[in-house]
């Protein structure tokens, strides 16, 4: 759960995850055999004279390594930008501000020099939202890495303040040793922090239970060029439009946070779940709309359609009576189809009901083992995609949410646009999907498509296939992100979700708190200007 | 529940309501005998000639009863200065657009000459809200009484669209026609409307259990000057700050909400209720955060200090078995500062640990009777205001929201502050209090008070109380409105609650749409100008 973050790949060196033999096979069935990616090293980059800030007041790196390690993010571009050691943008400083006051400090600077910050939590952006942009400008990486901790607990109200560099374990500690718990366990959870989850709009595993961030987030201090934003905790206001709200999802073009006020609660006594097994995907979401539709979801709803399904079990090695067990259920016409369905967390009494209409609906239960072995491996996922690209697999992940009645419509878009754009482009596309983050008026999509790399066309092959998903998305009534974010990546489609008044009242904002367009450029607005 | 409006006045024609002769006695009690407001009465007004507006394209009026009719709210000082005679400004002409392209091509008629608009839906801001301001400008009063009714209904997702002027009562008949409910129930439920609810950022009676309105918003249609703004419905995502929370509470200043879709759901199968007795203030204030904090809370929860249930009771008019139960029950020693508790609405079983919980903790259960006299009742209370004022009692209600660790502060703050603010100015007030609306990290306290009118002081012996209500909730951890808004009463602490770089951001939004400050000026931001 600790140790050195990897370079150019996900997570804490040591915890490398391999596919299976069978997952392998699987995937070279689906989309064939592809070139795989140079592995990830430091060595051989020859990055440009850092330019130089004068003196910032604030403790500041400038050596390669530095500047190397928080120059992207975790996109599929970032990646193969870093391991084929293409990567073009590097930050001349990473600051490591150590209070508000030194952040708003470096921001001040900042705006009257004209330098671009990057402002970076975890720099787990998969969407580019770290990503150092290209430019004549000088640009800083800001990092909150030393902004840790719980700054204050009120436990009477259930609100806690954390310091906006916090990660996720590290909250959920300080909060175990008070007796509270937040909830919010998003994928990239070990390596993210307070003001990231803020700062993307971020939702957690249990969200369907717990809430997203914005539903947790009750206060804030933003650092911004001109000084401290504070907005004190509130449980529910009615004075003009939800600043809070406003701030959420700002994604660095608002400002930096420096604290957040979270709501917490009790943590839960005991921690129940079951992995079921339902005969169709159509047959799951519909479970799963009326469960949420009923009052009866539990924090976590995870249904994976037949595809994601047939990977998940050939990831998960299977042995002995368990690979037999799976092995005759599915091979009943009635699961042939069949599709695993997560369904845990929260009051128990609540749970059983959950089960019990899951049962009527024709759902088939296979116990607890594979809810605990979901909670066990969960955020060992990500670590499989660099070990993919390495054995020649491209793959991404793209999340959508709609409502109820456009997800099926929306599912099969995404598969029709995402083979037929594979087609023209002569590779094949394996595309998995899952529903998770349920509500009572829809749920979020999440896609999972392989296609077998080619060399020196990996961006370029990625950056068709996203394109396909994306219109196919916003065409068919889905939202742009429904947890990823916009970043560099998604912004030149906002204002087709938003449309030009959106981005204009968007623009208006940032140009008022950034007259420079200093705050991470790129993001959220693609022209890089506010 | 429907026929004509009161002019200067609660509701409808022929539903007034008067107060018992014991309530009398007892505020005579409290307060002393004051000088009675004149009755509210058309007939006396001089209204200035109206400016012209040429050719509208809309249906529109500018006789002087459309006139008078829309030109103020129901805040203290619109009523006093209708009855009195004293109100200074009228619009010029009152607009009835029948399609959001009428409302856009109103408001762009209206950016080009710079004429005023005050977008109006049911007329009942109790904080000046649709009160027509004056000055120079030609001021038009935009109504949406003609956009009206169920525009669509997405049953799969439970999404249904509405047109903005739609009434409490119409959205559930036409709901219920459809096997739906939406259980939003503000006070003036048989009086506002949909988009008044979303631009005011309320809260109904159930908030507790089915969310405030923010909560129930999925989509919107706006109005502004230079189009329609549309933003369709998604359970959430993660593309920039949330437009659709920037939209809602904007009061008229970001545009005019022409169509609205909301969460909607199944009506419950019946709503039991409870009244309790607690036997004081605070025990009912843990056991509400209890009953909020360990996730059994019902949709209503409602606890009345001791003044307030003291008048509750008094005007209940009491009488035979009943009178004698409540006596005695009061009478003892336990119940001597006893308080009423509301529980009721939602889940049976969650209701019943809720009640189990309550009665652990000491309340006492009298009955349902109370339950479903306050259902019956409840949107006939505001009537009472205006015959207080027909008897000499000046009456206001304030309310705010903090968190559950801030209330006890509050609440004995406020009550020091508005005690010697009138001792001061030479009268005595009586304040009453209940919590309700309450959260897992807060609650809403919502004040009553009661003060003797002083002839031709009634504003200036108003404005000074008010003050003091403010000054003691924004120094105390309070926010200026839970759910009443801004308008352009609290507009001057706007900048107090959210900051000078939030009332930046606020001023920028508005300036981005409406550059000359013709949407609802005064409202938000003081002077009027954006």
């Amino acid at each position: 759960m600790s140790g050195a973050r990897r370079f150019a790949g996900w997570g804490f060196f040591g915890q490398e995850v391999r596919p299976s033999a069978e997952a392998l096979a699987l995937l070279r069935h689906h989309v064939g055999k592809g070139d795989p990616l140079p592995e990830a090293s430091t060595d051989g980059f020859c990055l440009p004279r850092s330019r130089a800030f004068g003196r910032l007041g604030v403790c500041w790196e400038r050596d390669s390594a530095a500047r190397l390690a928080h120059c992207a993010g975790q996109s599929f571009p970032d990646l193969v930008g870093l391991r084929t050691k293409t990567q073009k943008a590097f930050p001349d400083g990473v600051a490591h501000p150590a209070t508000p006051e030194q952040v708003w400090q470096v921001l001040s600077l900042a705006a009257r020099n004209g330098w671009v910050v990057v402002p970076r939590g975890g720099g787990t952006s998969v969407v580019g939202g770290v990503t150092v942009p290209q430019g004549e400008r000088p640009t800083l990486v800001l990092l909150t890495d030393r902004l840790r901790g719980l700054v204050s607990l009120d436990g009477r109200s259930g609100l806690a303040t954390f310091w906006a560099g916090t990660l996720g374990p590290e909250v959920e500690a300080e909060l175990a040793a008070h007796g509270f718990w937040l909830g919010h366990e998003p994928q990239s959870f070990e390596l993210s922090t307070v003001g990231g989850w803020v700062a993307t709009r971020s939702a957690g595993h249990r969200s369907t239970g717990v809430g997203r961030i914005e539903d947790l987030l009750a206060g804030a201090e933003v650092a911004l060029p001109e000084g401290l934003f504070r907005l004190e905790p509130v449980p529910a206001a009615a004075v003009g439009p939800e600043l809070r709200q406003l701030l959420c999802g700002s994604e660095g073009r608002l400002g930096v946070f420096t604290r957040v006020t979270l709501r917490v609660r009790q943590p839960p006594r005991s921690d129940p779940g079951l992995l079921m097994v339902v005969p169709s995907w159509w047959d799951g979401m519909e479970l799963c709309r009326r469960l949420l539709q009923e009052g009866l979801a539990p924090q976590v709803v995870r249904l994976s359609d037949a595809p994601e399904t047939t990977l998940a079990l050939a990831l998960a090695e299977l042995k002995g009576l368990g690979k037999v067990a799976s092995q005759l259920l599915f091979a009943r016409r009635r699961f042939a189809q069949g599709c695993l369905l997560l369904l845990g967390g929260g009051e128990e009494e609540r749970l059983r009901r959950a089960w019990r209409v899951a049962g009527q609906l024709g759902a088939w239960s296979l116990g607890a083992w594979g809810w605990r072995r979901w909670l066990r491996d969960r955020f060992r996922h990500p670590y499989l995609r660099d070990a993919f690209l390495s054995l020649g697999f491209g793959v991404d992940t793209c999340e959508t949410a709609a409502p109820w009645s456009a997800l099926a419509r929306l599912y099969e878009g995404v598969h029709r646009a995402l083979t037929s754009r594979a087609q023209a482009m002569g590779v094949r596309v394996w595309t998995l999907c899952h529903l998770s983050h349920a509500y009572g008026d829809g749920a979020s999509l999440y896609f999972t498509f392989f296609w077998a790399l080619r060399r020196l066309r990996e961006v370029e092959d990625w950056a068709q296939l996203k394109q396909a998903w994306v219109e196919a998305v916003l065409s068919l009534g889905g939202t742009l992100s429904h947890h990823h974010g916009v970043g560099r990546m998604h912004a030149p489609w906002l204002e087709r979700e938003v449309g030009d008044q959106g981005a204009k009242l968007l623009r208006a904002l940032a140009r008022s708190v950034d007259p420079r367009g200093i705050l991470n450029p790129g993001v959220l607005f693609p022209d890089g200007e506010p």
